[in-house]
């Protein structure tokens, strides 16, 4: 950031007044301008024991497989931006079910927030970020060719969750630089 | 947003190339600058069967009661997040436990992600945002002063979990306008 998006000004960095840590201060109009965590919201949508997938049309990772997600949007739900990535990339109709996932992704200022999900029928296919889209069984996961750690993360706990039979959250952070 | 942080020119607002909603963007670069919900992340801090709450010392909602609690920054984890405003609010050191509450309030485009907590210790006091704070039992909760709706739900959920023995956690929407 080098202006304010208010005026136009310069900006400066300094701890303003009553906070503790440094931001963006307008030299002119004086706006702070704070930088917060981004929430990427996505989920695991189920059709008869297989899972759906997406081979990723754009960078990051173009060419890797991941669960549908992606940023949430102002004025929707979790859920609701979970649903509509899964629209948006692999143009399958959800349901959103349990929560699944939340990995804070610290090292990138994101928190990934996944979903257990249940298709409402079999259509899917390649929305404009995805190259393919399927329906994978456990043992068909491509486990070395998948785009994010997150999404790793994501998919191990649901498949323990699901040969346990429970309907669990699960919580991890990941600080370290790693493709996520 | 009135100019870009990027370059200082003014921003007009359009639908980018490949995306389907409106954005704020630059006049002279073409930077797209996105505008994300917030996470606020809070806690319920549990002594001996009372909890600790802080009577607001700035606006909004200056004089009322809340659950400690505010806006998750870049670099931290939820559960970071939620034992530091703890701290700064009300000066207790807290062991995060399980989740309680989600509340999507799309009016504010805020997400409140709330915690049940023990404190560590039954050390506590005014940090600079609160006038007072002082821990409570279930029948001495101040309901019709509370400041916020996602604080009333989210010890709404905390009573009723505690009373049946439960550990849930509890998602919500908040959409109509009101004090939240």
């Amino acid at each position: 950031m080098n202006f304010c998006s208010n005026c136009g000004s310069p900006v400066e960095t300094k701890v303003p007044p009553g906070d503790h840590l440094p931001r963006f201060v307008c030299t002119s109009c004086g706006t702070v301008h704070y930088k917060n965590p981004l929430l990427v919201l996505g989920c695991v949508p189920e059709w008869e024991n297989k899972i759906l997938l997406c081979k990723r049309a754009i960078e990051p990772r173009l060419g890797f497989w991941t669960v549908p997600a992606g940023f949430m949007e102002n004025g929707e739900t979790m859920q609701a931006a979970a649903a509509r990535e899964c629209y948006e990339e692999a143009l399958a109709k959800v349901e959103i079910r349990s929560l699944l996932a939340v990995v804070n992704v610290t090292r990138a200022n994101q928190v990934h927030v996944m979903f257990r999900a249940k298709m409402l029928t079999p259509e899917f296919g390649p929305g404009t970020e995805s190259l393919e889209v399927g329906l994978y069984a456990e043992s068909e996961i491509p486990w070395s060719d998948l785009a994010f750690a997150s999404g790793e993360y994501t998919l191990r706990k649901y498949f323990e969750d699901r040969a346990a039979g429970r309907d669990d959250y699960h919580f991890t952070e990941l600080a370290a630089r790693r493709a996520i």
